[in-house]
């Protein structure tokens, strides 16, 4: 199976560029599967910021997101790589992606990047 | 169907335009139309600001929004065209606009737009 | 009947006026009636302060707030008056009331006010 | 506008025919107009069935329920209709239908109506 | 101020008399008075039933159960009354009420009745 | 310190004798001390009965209740005497008290008892 | 992909088969594939049952439930599948299945189907 | 390390054999080892009892319970030990045992055993 | 009964004395008598502080909570009281009591008080 | 027993060593024995840091942390200890622990310590 791609990601215009807001999505059906033992992860993907020109379209993220459902990555490397490929599609002012990812062994874990500067207003 | 229109808001003097207050009002039965699909939309529209000379009468504002019942329009055009409407009749210190949609495909998406400087007190 | 007046509320002198602390009183059955309709409005009042010389006494607080049961004001004005009556009796640092009301037409609003400086400590 | 109809509703072929088992389909985000004023009403609504031959189709039941986004109805008619409609087109061993609608004045109201004999098991 | 009177409350008909099924309706701003002490009393009235030809209507309910806003009694009269009320009105198969009082003292109170022959079906 | 006794407890003569109807008061702030170590113990009694001719008064029972605050027993005795004294005075139909404490030791305990038949009626 | 098959499953002689006791398994991350659109599907397996000779072993049910990870299957025919597949390995007195689906087009559906006769205890 | 015994749980005498009443024991901080892996099993054990003679006294309990900290055994033969272990001890009218563990491998599971008749009572 | 006393507060050496870190803790059985009536209150004492030579000891800390048990005192001399003999024992770096008394007359009040300048890291 | 010690600890490589961003782990299975009774504490640890070359790999955090099973130490120790270990193996740009214990006696504690300088990010 093919790494995930930012290819299937589409963009659409911005339709207020000039006021600073925010859009946050959450997608909490995300699944990969562990590197080391094959087993599948389960967790919740946030992703918050501001738009420049582009937007990300939802659907497109959907399919996006279904690529790692097959994909053998640490939780790291997964929120690390979706935050690269949503900020080179949509070249934002702002981006934060949050990975929640579900117990294992009793533990866990959620790791957190961000891209650019982050907003001071009172979002 | 018409698009909505600002005229159906009305206005009442601020009672206390001397001192800076905040008010908050939550509309947690907004319904809209997604103009690709048509399938209806759904979600919570939550409206803070500090006014200067007017505030919107709540009545009138549960018509305005009753007006996108019908109405196609996306998630980010929508936020910012209520903002806008809002904006335009009170004419506040400040106002902010944040939608918060119910899933569709496993995803959540919101969207929080902004007029005017936020406050800084601790409100 | 009589508007709601600050004469019934009765103050006690700050056990501790050395020292700038927070006190909170949340008054959740606050019932006042819509101007308009005349029908009963409901809501929980939140007053936080930091006292100076005085302290206002619970009980006298509660006559007060039954003071609004069977009298007619909108939310914004309620919400002030209160503030101001507050303030008279007991001169504070600084006082925040937030009047929190139930959803009337599918739209709950609320209102929140403050008299001087906000307190900068991590309360 | 027409009244809903039950023509669009699909159905499918219970896959498991010889076993009694639970079909629980939850809707919340109903929403019809009061007959009376014109205003929408919002509601969920939970159709819990044992089919005999025929399952309803999930796609065909929410384009079914969009048909009263612009009908006029009462609570208590909504209800048995619904019911009615459904029974009509997967004749179930058993069926209930709950509409739970938001509150309106203050007051909420849930109407449960059911079609032959309720089951005994503990599900 | 006279006591509460079932003369208020509005019926229509029952547009499914045939069949048995449940109304519940909840009125969480329900507000009485102390017969003691004068002080006012809060709580949530919730009304179940089943109704034979006639239902009690919304609006009516609400202007019925603000009769009770300057009305002195007990929690135990107060659930009995509104249930004689009801019945008397609607001459229900079977009706419940439920009301629940706001803490006194750091005390709570509940008080349940109910008026025929309770179903038996899995509601 | 004298022992809880059930002198303190007021009855009213029950406003609807001729319906079974159900009471129940709730009263999370009991406290009384262990028997063995001299340490306070906290709890939440709830009574729940059917009275005949007789309620017990509310504030009286908070003072009775109150009785137990410097008195020593262990959970499975406060609680039958506390139904045993409710009982006396009240004569119930029927009528149960649990009285659920709080962590000791990070195990938690709760004790039920009941007097009379139990109700049928769908409460 | 082949279909799912009970070879995986392994069992464990039941440590007390003389006492009938209920044992609860929960699974809130299964995931399957709709066999329409292709599109994954999520749920929560909850498998309840009274052992009689054999139990079945957790890590096997875990990797047996992987198995609809890329298999496309409707929700009915899912949940009788896996409650065939576990009532042939461990030959149960009873069992049942519950499965909880998230939501899709804003309905949510969840299947329960039961295997022999339900305990009449008290669990 | 020995094997998990009786030995150490204290009873004392139910101060009110002649009712039948309902005590119910949480204890969320329990511990066990996986006798498979070693790895260390957390869950909740829920006692619920009716008494005959007997009631166990709760500070032994929490050093029996202390016992299985490093000892080896499966769910379901833990939870059937501590119901032999209690009813041996107590000899009970009725007991019941739930344990329910923490996830592992995204999966959880309670056991719940129980000993002689259920009550019928409305507990 | 005498007044609360600090002399029952033990303390110990602050372990890690160079390092500047949080210790909160919580008691939520915390019960004081009110001057005027002669009634119980009841709330939760959180104490939060940056340690520098020495810590208080829990079990000491408890002791001295329940010397307010029989005592009578308004809130807002409870809570600075605390703070003074806390400060006095430990000399903190920094330290914060806040009080949260449960509701009177439908009414609760919580005070806050600190001493010294508040840590303006991100705990 | 020997004390806990780090040499279990296990890291791997940052994936993304040139961007700050936060990896946050919370093991809420965490017991430990106290060292004056030797009776078991419970709690939850959560550690939040910025890494810098090396992150800590999970499975021998959870080894790392299951020494403390039946290690005796207090609630400050413990938490300086953990910190103490993970930044020596770690070296991380920022790191915090939490340590959450349950109640003993009525009263909860929780520890916090951090290591390096806060981010002032928005996470």
């Amino acid at each position: 199976m093919t790494a995930p791609s930012s290819d299937i990601l589409e963009t659409f215009d911005n339709p207020c560029p000039d006021r600073r807001y925010i859009i946050e999505t959450v997608a909490p059906e995300f699944t990969s599967v562990c590197p080391i033992t094959g087993q599948p992860d389960f967790g919740t993907i946030t992703i918050t910021y501001i738009a420049d020109r582009k937007c990300f379209e939802l659907k497109s993220l959907k399919l996006y997101l279904q690529q790692y459902r097959n994909h053998g990555a640490f939780y790291e490397h997964v929120t690390n790589l979706i935050l690269d490929h949503l900020v080179q599609v949509t070249q934002p002012h702002w981006m934060r992606i949050q990975a929640a990812f579900t117990p294992r062994g009793g533990i866990r874990t959620s790791v957190t990047a961000e891209h650019g500067q982050a907003p001071t207003e009172t979002f």
